[in-house]
């Protein structure tokens, strides 16, 4: 295993392009069908198609869907201690940051008496899925169900795929219970997605679905959000990634430990590495062969390593130049006076700045979250927010006068536009404020 | 023609659900084939397949896809003056109440030594669509430009088909250089967008592509909006649609003229008045069958009327849970006290409240933005405002003090989670605070 080395100043634009290309994933074309169909499944047989899928997919037959009273009541004693705590003082910081995103309304006089508001309200109903790999992902729910509490989405639904004993893990329902949320069905995969989409005779049906998943997951939400009458999604997924910033001053142990941090994600992670000293180019390559080996997943982070690169620039401009065509969905800068440098980044899902601020603070429990535009989606999304679990919505109201004075422009406008249906909503309302004595 | 009327206490919740389905559009799959087929030309032959494409749909042969210094120069005087007024009255509303939607960042430490933000870029590159059909439609331009400029997009292109003539109506123009955009090109439908979303040897690419358009247009984005090398889309889009909820004191008038304005749009363009009033139902469908008679575009707005309803409940309760139901696009307010029934609202894209606010004012020029969540897409998408053009990432720094407090709480999720490398990167520098001195 060997980080390829690319020295930026030397490329034409067409290999700078290449070099900041992502792999593209292998299969993506052939589980399209086999997703629709399982959706079709759920749609028509509810329920038992999720019973059935439980046992195809997850290996267990399951009784009921729900979460047990039992199960709900073991949860808490089946989590250590300190695990416990860790999940306490999560919810804690995640909830403190999203608060604080807290949509301020808009309510103007654009012209004497036009008044315009800008109002939000809650989705009504939101669907959070919570994968479930080798370990339970306890910080997934935290980042989708803290917000849609906050907001106060009034249908709050998780699904989470059940374990071989046919049981989602306790530190999930603990995050699940923190935050308020008493529905959670036992359901994975693309049918998880379309049950909540759809709604079974269970599993009441939503309006938006939230959280990550693998390629089926993520080929489900994309199959709902294109039907008006599914859900729409969170965001775009792709394989996650980092992009580190480092110079002379970094340490190439801490900068290792961060790009293994996302290589041992997926085979599909992307990391990236820019530095202006090729010292720390080579020392940090010689770090992350001698970490890796001392990884429980390292297989999966040398699968990540083989497409990752280390690109060497000339300064710190050059190197937020390649961070900002890249868009990486997290950026870590690991430079002096990293914070000076903020204003250069354009493009990034989050920032890291600094050497003690580590990615997985940002994964876990600095507030922050963790559910981040990936694969370049940084050029045009935004990681997820508490406005994502509310929609905004325009109020105007005109008085008498204010149709006087504006109605006539409404009009003119209309004419230019050929819509003459348009103009008569409005001249008929002139007329009578002509002819009737008004308030 | 007449209206259908529906007494909505008399129906089953299976015959609700169906009253408030919209018509399904009738090709949708069709043309998906043919779109990625003009998509696929724009990409490998960039400006060549645009000139050939103006030549076969536009019906016009291009000297150059830019917009000529002579027609920037004739634009002013070609639009008549009360136009042109009118265009700057618009402009100035729109940008007053976008201005007013700046957003706020925020900064704040979520735990001892943890400081979080969320700061806002502009989204670097975006495309603006303006459609044109028998008439120029410069409020679509007003309602993109408007916010681009005000959130400080570096590159802003606007594309518009070419009439007969090959020029861009005079009227989109004069909005294009009000907005502070000189890069206005002569394309329409797909390959416009896929100009936008790929570029081509004359027109940059962007990010982010704006603005309503025909099915192909829809279709493009679409497309575009699937392939991460494409570029984002602004809303996903459906025929416009409105939902007046009017009481015993509205004038059938008034309301009528209200269905019309939205009926005219296109025929596929849906229509819903709920009222308490059985009178007023009446009252109300023979307006609209006298004004309809008057209108250009009759024809269209017969072919709407046809799948339109009225519906008659029997409180005012009852209506908006109707209303919410559907989550129309524009919903009227027309009953007596309109603005203490806003609270009830939970589920549209922009309401106009009382007698005075007829539809058009916000399609024109009170200030709020005309492109909206159709199709009930309200029930998760806001309409465009300023934060569309702007992405939001978030910032973390901890201090040495704030790893040391919040490391092990990172350290034992990621454990939970099986994820040792997480783990590392932040024992390696726990490890490192308590060997080193630091400042």
């Amino acid at each position: 295993m060997t980080l390829r080395v690319i020295h930026w100043s030397s490329l034409q634009p067409r290999e700078r392009a290449a070099a900041l290309q992502r792999p593209v994933p292998a299969q993506a074309v052939s589980i399209d069908a086999d997703v629709a169909s399982i959706i079709h499944d759920v749609r028509v047989h509810g329920d038992a198609a999720l019973l059935g899928f439980a046992e195809r997919y997850d290996g267990v037959k399951l009784g009921a869907l729900s979460v047990t009273d039992d199960e709900w009541e073991r949860a808490e004693s089946e989590v250590a201690p300190e695990a416990r705590e860790a999940l306490v003082v999560a919810v804690a910081n995640v909830r403190r940051f999203h608060e604080a995103q807290r949509f301020v309304p808009v309510a103007m006089e654009t012209s004497p008496g036009i008044f315009c508001e800008r109002v939000e309200r809650p989705i009504r109903a939101v669907g959070l899925y919570v994968p479930a790999g080798s370990a339970p992902l306890p910080s997934a729910a935290i980042m989708s169900a803290v917000p849609a509490q906050i907001m106060g989405c009034p249908v709050r639904v998780m699904c989470s795929p059940p374990n071989a004993n046919g049981r989602i893990h306790p530190a999930v329902l603990l995050v699940a219970r923190m935050c308020g949320i008493s529905q959670v069905y036992k359901a994975g995969g693309a049918q998880a997605v379309a049950a909540m989409a759809y709604g079974t005779a269970s599993i009441p049906k939503v309006d938006k679905v939230f959280g990550p998943g693998n390629a089926w997951v993520t080929a489900a939400k994309q199959q709902i959000s294109q039907d008006p009458n599914g859900a729409a999604l969170d965001l775009p997924a792709g394989p996650s990634e980092v992009l580190v910033i480092a110079d002379h001053t970094a340490r190439p142990d801490f900068v290792a430990s961060d790009l293994l941090a996302q290589a041992e994600h997926d085979p599909r992670s992307h990391v990236v590495l820019v530095t202006t000293s090729a010292a720390l180019a080579e020392a940090t390559e010689r770090e992350v062969r001698a970490q890796c080996a001392r990884l429980t997943r390292r297989e999966i982070a040398e699968r990540a390593l083989q497409e990752s690169r280390i690109i060497v620039v000339d300064d710190l401009r050059a190197a937020f130049e390649v961070s900002n065509a890249y868009a990486p969905e997290h950026l870590v800068i690991d430079v002096q006076n990293a914070r000076s440098w903020l204003p250069h980044v354009q493009t990034a899902g989050s920032v890291f700045l600094g050497p003690w601020t580590c990615e997985p603070l940002g994964d876990y429990c600095s507030g922050t979250n963790h559910v981040l535009p990936t694969y370049g989606y940084a050029r045009a999304y935004s990681g997820l927010s508490l406005d994502d679990f509310g929609r905004r919505m325009t109020v105007q109201e005109a008085s008498p006068a204010g149709l006087r004075t504006l109605g006539p422009t409404a009009h003119t406008l209309a004419m230019l536009e050929g819509l003459d249906g348009h103009a008569r909503a409005v001249s008929i309302r002139l007329d009578a404020l002509h002819t009737e004595t008004l308030p």
